[in-house]
């Protein structure tokens, strides 16, 4: 198949570690929330063999963040998916089917309830910043939304977990999946969840001190020679064969959640109110 | 400067030219709308002065629309834009900026009055079918919200308005800048508007029969020899030299509508109803 360019600009923005990458390998990007996200470094056949023995550093800075804060956010943020997140608890990640009013897949985030008045919807491909905003205005909810400066770096593959031993000591090894918490850095305080876009085990560390982070990935690559670290994305084949979905690609607006498989993300018989319902 | 590859995917949705503009010399893309939009065919400096002197199509389908009709469309639309739109016109395009609340740019389409119960929002690069749906879900209003099927072609450059003449007749030549109208092609109405993204004239075809379309672009190609027609798309050289701003290149959710100079599109002092006043 023939190659094409991108072509680079502003409105496809880059991340902090895009300086990095491109002295490291990466050779081809796709586009996710209107940033640079790699999708090479080489052979995919040989990265996926690399992710499913050691450990990759992945800049997932494209998975961006909707900042929802204020006293009625938790009421926006279960309006907008169908998944029952009145039982949630602080320091834990919900997968989270974003639904509009004929039941259409808008996203399919991970949801991060930072405490009752503030969350992170950690976004696939699409502006679901609007959407909520839009919600917001017009149900004229007392709530702040943006989009933050976090850039998630992902630590995955089996020596994911040695390796993050050896910075942040073995309370990390302890997380569960699905959980968060923050973590000692430099001086620095990072947000890391036991998470990632492959089957392989790891962490997502959000970002939110670059200069911090930066430093962080420099010394993970330093620290984790010795279990063969390399500089990865996620990869076409293992997640097709870990079954993981991609919004855009495999399910879209098209789509309501039971026609994604998301039974058990959809709480139809709760006491909650969610659109469509 | 390195070039990096784009690796596609179902979610960077091709058009029906690509496969054409493939074949046709297309060297680099960017992603506008999770569409490809061409962004090189070769060397921008010798596309730009053939620009300036012959005649081009570029396959914008990437300038997506979001298709709002129904009782309360109009009042939805107005909502969404700082300009009044009142006295709109059947027939006629309209450079709307879209604010949020805080009055931070959400997009600059043109917006086409196609009557006073159905409009289509022409987009630069973000998800505004998703504010729209949130605002109508949150105030109830009676609207329906979609994204058509409708692929734009452009032609470009001071000969367009010759090569348009031999397909479609004089009437063509006497439609006004930012007028449309529907012109007859192999049996098929097709919404021409007299618009483009460059100042060196021309216009644009919402193509909704696709098959249609693609024989329109085949015979565009064929007559138009006589004036050194090429393929071709947005011209950076170009829309800078002519002042175009890009919405996430030059302005974005950070700047509000008199940040960006567009104070002729701000109706502060109207009667009608928008976000922030």
């Amino acid at each position: 198949m023939k190659s094409f360019s991108i072509a680079k600009s502003r409105r496809l923005r880059g991340t902090p570690y895009t300086s990095r990458i491109e002295k490291q390998g990466v050779t081809a990007y796709t586009i996710y929330n209107h940033m640079l996200l790699p999708a090479a470094f080489g052979s995919i056949e040989d990265s996926y063999h690399h992710l499913k023995q050691y450990v990759q550093i992945w800049d997932v800075a494209a998975e961006r963040q909707v900042e929802i804060s204020g006293k009625d956010s938790a009421k926006l943020v279960q309006l907008m998916t169908c998944r029952d997140l009145s039982k949630s608890k602080d320091g834990r990640c919900y997968y989270c089917p974003i639904i509009d009013d004929n039941a259409g897949l808008i996203n399919d985030p991970v949801v991060l309830r930072l405490n009752e008045n503030k969350w992170w919807v950690s976004l696939a491909d699409s502006d679901v910043i609007l959407f909520a905003k839009g919600l917001a205005i017009g149900n004229k909810f007392d709530v702040k939304i943006f989009e933050p400066d976090v850039d998630i770096m992902a630590i995955q593959g089996p020596k994911s977990f040695e390796l993050m031993e050896k910075v942040f000591g073995d309370k990390i090894v302890n997380l569960k999946f699905f959980g968060f918490d923050y973590f000692e850095f430099g001086g620095d305080k990072h947000l890391i969840a036991r998470s990632g876009w492959s089957k392989q085990g790891g962490y997502e560390i959000y970002v939110e001190h670059t200069v911090s982070g930066l430093k962080l990935y420099d010394h993970l690559f330093e620290i984790g020679k010795e279990f063969n670290i390399k500089p990865g994305c996620p990869n076409l084949i293992e997640r097709i064969e870990s079954g993981l979905l991609s919004y855009g690609n495999d399910i879209d607006n098209g789509d309501n959640p039971y026609e994604c498989g998301f039974d058990k993300y959809i709480n139809i018989d709760s006491e909650v109110n969610f659109l469509v319902k």
